[in-house]
């Protein structure tokens, strides 16, 4: 993922005086997800994103899926990339796409309006998977997860400005991990490649957030099927009423020997 | 702010065992903001976005001002609430939106395409301030600004999950503060305030951000002519480029003893 990172000149203030030097940082482009049914001639916009590039067939399909759009990967035809920062998904003739839903926000579709309750719903609606956990997962495994993605995350540890998103076995194993400047981005991007494997639901699996689990994250895993979510940041009010309705396990201020179950 | 945080039960492992306890957590709401024209009959509904609720009305009209809807606030007839969140902002009649541009994703309209340089040329296009820095910020200032920033930031203290976004005076005069779970809503909230009071461009201020500086926080303090950005975290590459672009001062990982200026 070398094409992740920019080599720039900066000035750096150390030591009480500032000097000439060069450092990284971790690129940020937006990509347009274009879809095109086969038979009709005009594709359509459907998001722009502010990605680090890299992996972005997985990000569209993962994009797509984790919004409700396209349910199976059979409804795929093709994926093109219409210049650098442009992908276009060619969608089967004759099937259904829900358009409406693909605007960030299908949370205001329900009909008693915009809250917190009817986002839930509406995403409980939405998930083809039952979610429920009923696995326990040994805090020693716990304990190592942390590290091991440090160890794995070559983008943040060399520009500090990347979110991770990684798929763990119960018994600790480093499965997939994926980085962008988006959280959102990164966890679409490890769906996308499941996805694209025909492996969803990630039901037997921990989920790895190196930041904070936001309501969209969660909304996100729920969609994947994902049992146990662990955030080594705080989660949101939203985040652990839809964990906790879903029967999610929902772990956050994961440290070397702490950590809270919201869920 | 004290109902962005809600104390809920959670349980919490330390000292090598799991107890039940009380937490708080940072509320995350779903905010719609429709818009609609005196004289017609049909709001629309512009955005979704995720939330802390407080400063609803300063959220909305940030939003509408940082992403080019509306230049003045003499185009605001009223503002609305209708239920706990949904905001309705009334726009005078005979005010031409653009709303094509409201969809988060205005930098796709340029000619070239989707790529960071037509991000870039749209922002220059749609901002009516310059931002071309020429003031000197004392060492002493800057670094007194984080333990500022943490003294005032409520929410992030209790909760660890919310990002701030606050503006200092040259001096490290602590002018006004703003928090969020999403650090786009953070600073679209102290915008908003200062389009309300129609006092923009923010131009003789500093711009603290909690987190890290991405390409849409850069953008958003360029429409509100904002000349210093100074963040605790990394910039991504594109943020680094507007701010060239742009003439603005651009500092990250600000530390107690250390700070990279980036442009």
């Amino acid at each position: 993922m070398d094409d992740g990172i920019h080599r720039i000149k900066l000035h750096r203030f150390r030591n009480d005086k500032l000097s000439e030097q060069e450092d990284i940082v971790a690129v940020e482009e937006p990509l347009e997800i274009q879809v095109k049914v086969a038979n009709e001639n005009q594709p359509k916009s459907i998001s722009v994103t502010m990605r680090t590039p890299g992996d972005d067939e997985e990000l569209a399909l993962g994009f797509l899926f984790t919004e409700g759009l396209i349910s199976s990967y059979s409804a795929i035809k093709a994926v093109k990339y219409i210049g650098e920062n442009i992908i276009r998904i060619i969608i089967n003739e004759g099937v259904s796409l829900d358009i409406q839903t693909t605007e960030r926000n299908f949370y205001t579709t329900s009909s008693c309006g915009v809250c917190g309750k009817a986002s839930i719903e509406a995403i409980h609606t939405k998930s083809n998977f039952d979610c429920d956990s009923n696995h326990e997962i040994e805090n020693e495994v716990l304990f190592s997860l942390k590290e091991k993605l440090a160890k794995q995350q070559s983008l943040f540890t060399q520009t500090g400005g990347i979110h991770a998103a990684a798929q763990f076995s119960y018994e600790g194993e480093l499965l997939s991990l994926r980085e962008d400047v988006g959280r959102h981005n990164a966890l679409d991007k490890l769906i996308g490649n499941t996805f694209k494997k025909q492996s969803l639901p990630l039901g037997n699996a921990i989920l790895m957030l190196s930041g904070r689990a936001s309501f969209e994250l969660v909304q996100k895993a729920t969609m994947a099927g994902i049992r146990h979510i662990v955030s080594v940041g705080a989660p949101s009010s939203l985040a652990v009423q839809l964990a906790r309705e879903n029967g999610q396990s929902l772990i956050g201020f994961l440290k070397d020997k702490s950590y809270n179950v919201y869920s």
